[in-house]
């Protein structure tokens, strides 16, 4: 990590901590979509695998604005979120129970990013890029309706079918 | 991690990781007061402390509820977390840009908790344990509460305070 001396480096720095989680993201989805049970979980993993490749193209339009090429910084944060959610799938989880478990390691992932892009939006907005808070802003408020659907989903079935005998 | 079969084991399970990321919490709390230079953000960590220190308890009476001794799992999502704030923290950032890190940092962590023990809230009703939902609703209340206060510091003040000269 390069020595952050205000702001405008944190905002940088953390952008490309986002590009990084969300390539991370994209490897991760695919292998949660096979391993769920329920048709709807995998229909949700699915869509969202498309959701994180728009919020990609985001952040390379915002990088654009800025001036610079996307790179990435490696996310220790996000690295950790997969491994907990792998830990259930190498586990041999019964699959209604893991189910259960991918929806809670996703939702892990979804407030990690609302986290995440809050602050980005509040950045751009302190820095003086409205155009950029904006942009940032679309993908906060897509992954607040993700987690929304997660627990709406979790709630209505998931969590039902996982119940002891 | 034993076998999950189904969601009385995997609310235990989660149990005890929250257990456990409570404690790693409690122990990274004094180092960012430490690192802190906005005597507002010194005084939230310390705050958060006491609460953190009554969430503890909180879980202890989950699990004295459910006839269970409390125990830890390695929460290695928590890890990461943690490891990446005291990235900011070993960088030697400039202390204005250091504040607002530190808030980005705990509120990746408050929205962790907010996951699990939404989750948490949501498995107890499930499997009947009525008292033990509204225990575990308290603490995601207080964590709700901690993120806005501390986005409220944060466009208030520190992020204006580590604006580029």
């Amino acid at each position: 990590m390069a020595k952050i001396e205000n702001l405008k480096d944190l905002y940088v720095h953390e952008l490309k901590d986002a590009y990084d989680f969300e390539h991370q993201i994209l490897k991760a989805l695919p292998k949660m979509e096979k391993k769920a049970s329920s048709q709807e979980l995998k229909a949700a993993f699915k869509e969202h695998l498309k959701v994180t490749e728009r919020q990609v193209k985001r952040l390379e339009q915002v990088f654009q604005d800025l001036g610079q090429k996307p790179t990435r910084v490696s996310c220790k944060g996000m690295k950790g979120l997969i491994e907990e959610g792998e830990e259930y799938m190498k586990n041999g989880a019964d699959p209604d129970a893991l189910d259960a478990a991918l929806i809670l390691a996703a939702q892990r992932v979804e407030h990690y990013e609302m986290a995440v892009y809050g602050t980005l939006c509040a950045y751009a907005k302190a820095l003086g890029h409205e155009n950029q808070a904006a942009i940032l802003h679309e993908t906060l408020e897509e992954e607040t309706r993700t987690d929304e659907e997660l627990t709406k989903l979790a709630k209505s079935t998931v969590n039902l079918e996982a119940l002891p005998g």
